[in-house]
């Protein structure tokens, strides 16, 4: 494909993506397809000479729609967000062309630079402590990792490396395996310490586990992946009080916040805890500028090597949101969840199981687990709205997370009358 | 931004793309930015108001595009090529625009069955053995990882979930620890076992290594991070001879097999060591055909949990290149490394340090370490071409690797005039 082909099927392209957001409402939010479906519908090896576009685009309608959960339809009520926008989507397209893999400075300095300057931009809207913040000369600093499970890997090897080594200075004679079979991870019980946790949205008071880790000199680690986002309103940032005793710090703008997947931002106080676990230099990486101090080199921040220019994405999202418009999203995604809050809450059948603090609303049935099972599998078998449950100490219960950028009240009501009829269904069948 | 304006930006930004990849050879390949060069540039908190597209597309000519390692300009020849076609990036837009998490099945079924067929595809390109593939009822089967560090990262993990899960049904009395302190993970002076290093593109020998770790029962990663995309090739695939040995194989359709990053191919013989190692299984991720056997949850094979529709961009290249078209560009590669390698040895100042086997020339200088840096230091100043070097046991040697998918012979005859001229500036400088 050449150039001046690629710009007629570029546009071809954005008109299939803005018809497929256009248009998703249309579409089954959960499809029809069983497993192994795809297998018989495409050959079995790659063809020797080329497919043409129009047999591509023609197979995307037949072959891959047919089996895809539409994430960004308003009917998907499961799992947390994932965010999708178009500034996002514009800036992807300008990260793929130059395709630069960002290692370190000298692999392309804007990638690095610009990176640095956004997670300062973002810790600034979450009034994170000036000491996660890289600025011109502070010792913290953010990296976007992948995924809150990989920040929280970074996060425990690096608590690891700097325990090791303390413990070995004062004790010179132990080994390594001696110190790591002595060492304790404390989480609880749903992971780190957490705020809006994935099953229920709940919060871990980091008021009381903080100053404990401090005193007790432990590495804090705080992952906020789905509530982070919600810092950004003032009436929200009481959440993360605490967030001054933690050594680093996560959450998912990719979930809440507009930018599409992956990036998940990770801060920490002290940029050389990371860079001492991960340090990795060989002749083929290094760069003039690399022991000035005056540069970051981001592969010693992460797992991986490679990296996208993933911070376009951020600053395409800010500048064309501002930050009274990511604001502005935050609050009617939880003006949303009270408002099925408040319909639940006038079912005398039903009942919220967790106070609903963000976009997450938890409920059931009053009564057995086993009607609440059979409500759900209603509920996904009618496919017109998709949840997934999740269970709070022994009860089944029934999630409903705010999702889409293009949900609206209207969504909210139909799901809400939607889930009311099957329920109805429920409880005769369980009368019969 | 409505759907309308994403139309008319999304166009804008194709043509952007477009102009930026024809243009590219006139931009200087390595930037002139020092340190710090962004912060200065841009505000130092996110606008609390919209910015404007036209105000952000400027800044990035103005701002971004200073600050660019233009890795696909067709005078980069540094570190290794990262992947960049025109069908990977239409793919991709359709990637961002479907949005899903790939997690499980049932987050987006067609997001799982296109990643299994086309790894099998893939599988089937390099000739891999058949315990590899995942195929209707196969017990192995491909991956994609984000890079190949994560890639070995999955494997070591999985490697010592099975060794201790042996010992430990063998000696129950053993503790995880005790048997972690005693686990050794060998690897070559460059890595785990690797087909083309990315120092020299050195390769390991499979067929004597692998016997002997199947006979102590050891786990077998292989890991061909840059030289896999050429055993497509039907000359080339001796080079994997061996494979047949392993446990775990690895390399990056994202160097060198245009499919944009990120997209690294793994694939493991027994599925269930991976998913043994990484079992996760909360109640909001069940869905009803986990427990079929008929179905891969993608998040038990790696280390995040989130995931992107990835392999969308490996079927677009496959068909819209076709096999042949793969193969002719892996040769094409081959074929421009070989004639620097006879340019090099038609001057006999220079000598080639190691075979040329696929994309890459090591080259120096006859003489000192001094004079070759000297070298290097006077290529990256001027900014016409971008080399990087590494050592050889003690040699300082340069990299000459192929990478931009535009690069042609005029290219490379181009940037042998240019070493050749600063190499007589070096050697008259040391002369005098």
């Amino acid at each position: 494909m050449n150039t001046s082909e690629f710009r007629r099927r570029g546009k071809e392209m954005v008109d299939y993506v803005a018809n497929y957001m256009e248009g998703i409402e249309g579409r089954q939010v959960y499809p029809d397809v069983e497993p192994g479906y795809l297998r018989p519908l495409i050959p079995a090896t790659a063809p020797q000479e080329p497919d043409t576009f129009e047999d591509i685009i023609n197979d995307v309608e037949k072959i891959i729609m047919p089996g895809v959960t539409h994430w960004h339809s308003p009917y998907f009520f499961a799992y947390f967000p994932t965010a999708s926008s178009y500034p996002a989507m514009l800036a992807d397209m300008l990260c793929g062309a130059i395709g630069c893999i960002g290692f370190s400075w000298a692999a392309s300095p804007a990638c690095t630079e610009l990176e640095t300057v956004m997670m300062d931009w973002l810790g600034k809207m979450l009034e994170l402590p000036k000491a996660f913040l890289a600025e011109k000369a502070g010792e913290g600093g953010g990296v976007i990792q992948g995924s809150a499970s990989e920040a929280t890997l970074v996060a425990l090897l690096a608590a690891r490396t700097k325990v090791i080594h303390r413990l070995q200075a004062a004790s010179p004679e132990l080994t390594q395996a001696a110190i790591m079979e002595k060492l304790v991870a404390y989480s609880s019980d749903q992971v780190v310490a957490t705020l809006g946790t994935t099953t229920c949205c709940s919060f871990d008071s980091l008021l009381e586990v903080g100053p404990i880790c401090n005193k007790e000199d432990m590495w804090l680690h705080v992952d906020a992946a789905y509530a982070g986002s919600a810092f950004i309103c003032p009436e929200f940032r009481h959440l993360l009080n605490g967030v001054e005793f933690a050594d680093s710090f996560n959450f998912n703008p990719h979930k809440w916040l507009l930018v599409n997947f992956d990036c998940s931002a990770m801060w920490v106080k002290k940029r050389t805890d990371l860079t001492g676990a991960f340090r990795l230099d060989p002749t083929y990486l290094k760069h003039s500028h690399q022991d000035s101090g005056l540069i970051t080199d981001y592969r010693h921040w992460q797992i991986p090597l490679g990296r996208r220019f993933r911070s376009l994405k951020m600053w395409f999202v800010f500048r064309m949101y501002g930050v009274k418009g990511l604001q502005a999203y935050i609050r009617k995604h939880v003006q949303l969840s009270h408002e099925f809050e408040s319909l639940v809450r006038q079912d005398p059948r039903f009942e919220i199981c967790v106070e609903v603090i963000l976009g997450l609303v938890c409920f059931r049935l009053k009564g057995s687990n086993k009607v609440n099972e059979a409500l759900l599998q209603r509920i996904n078998s009618a496919k017109k709205i998709h949840l997934v449950p999740c269970h709070l100490r022994d009860k089944f219960v029934l999630r409903f997370a705010i999702c889409s950028r293009t949900v609206e009240s209207a969504h909210v009501q139909r799901a809400w009358e939607h889930i009311k009829e099957l329920a109805a269904d429920v409880l005769r069948a369980e009368r019969e």
